[in-house]
């Protein structure tokens, strides 16, 4: 099957990173719309079209460069520069997140955990500090956090949606099922793992 | 933030399907495009041209039926059958999954956990049987299972995969970093939580 809905720019973008990614460990130089078309999933025309929209890359005929079109994605996607997170609820899910191998080479890195049972809070989780999430204002200053990875049980989200407003923290990734919206200054993203099932479903429903 | 950009008719559905559910929970009989325009963070006119787009419901001028539309969105998104679901992989994230409460209601339930753990092997989760993996092809056989979810290490997804083939297994929910492609009767869904991040930093770069 080829790509079954249409991708918004920033879902695309992401594919060409993780290409890219594969192409750079396999030593490549360069690169064309028809090898990064196979690898993504998407039309060589769309990925032409976006590459020219996002910059000019190569040469008609030629293919892209590898490197520089690798570190012009990661900027346009914002992954150039570090980005400090935090995880609230150290339950399985949450353990599950820290301990993922993906986050340090995308400069995404948790700097402090957030927990309400007193067992916890003190300790440390693969090297990560575990404070009081009643505490999160004060520590979210003081270690300049950015995004906040919410895995707490759904009746806590108000409260802690309501810590995470007093705070810098311009980023929410949401992975109860208690959906938030975005506000001004305040970007979330719901993960909903039955939302997930579901486009599953109505595919193998047609 | 409005939505931030077009989403795909399938997640609008989902959006759909979360926003009468929490109207039903309302004891309400019905409701309006612009009421669910604002639960699911769509216009108002994309929720109009949907609802009619996915039959006709309610008359000019007065509001949809809630538990017939409930129950079109819930045939459009496939979940007015049983789907039967099996874990792959039963660590952190496996144990999050299968103990997550918003399946039974959506007729999506675990039937079988498969592991490659000699000491988990025969034992129980959740009140679910833990499998051999290598059995996989006649266990998904007699317990006719649907949907396979990959909760395993990157470097397992290949083995995994092509025991799977072997099956009737018709989708996979992939949250391994090792991206799977969807084939003629097997849909793939990858869940990529650097990619969810990733979304964030995009928004937050701009």
């Amino acid at each position: 099957m080829k790509s079954q809905f249409p991708f918004p720019t920033v879902i695309r973008l992401t594919y060409y990173l993780r290409a890219l990614e594969f192409l750079l460990t396999q030593n490549k130089s360069e690169t064309s719309s028809d090898e990064l078309a196979k690898l993504t999933n998407l039309s060589p025309e769309q990925v032409r079209k976006d590459l020219a929209y996002f910059g000019s890359f190569g040469k008609r005929g030629k293919g892209y460069p590898l490197p520089k079109l690798y570190e012009k994605i990661k900027e346009l996607i914002g992954i150039n520069k570090e980005w400090r997170l935090c995880l609230i609820g150290l339950g399985n899910l949450g353990k599950a997140i820290v301990r993922f191998k993906g986050f340090p080479e995308r400069k995404l890195r948790f700097y402090a955990i957030f927990e309400n049972d007193p067992k916890k809070i003190g300790g440390e989780f693969q090297g990560i500090r575990i404070f009081d999430v009643n505490k999160l204002p004060e520590v979210a200053r003081e270690l300049s956090l950015d995004i906040a990875v919410f895995t707490i049980p759904d009746d806590q989200v108000d409260k802690v949606y309501e810590l995470v407003r007093k705070t810098n923290i311009r980023g929410i990734l949401n992975f109860t099922s208690a959906p938030l919206h975005s506000e001004k200054d305040l970007f979330v993203k719901n993960v909903s793992i039955a939302q997930e099932l579901e486009i599953i479903t109505f595919y193998l429903s047609k």
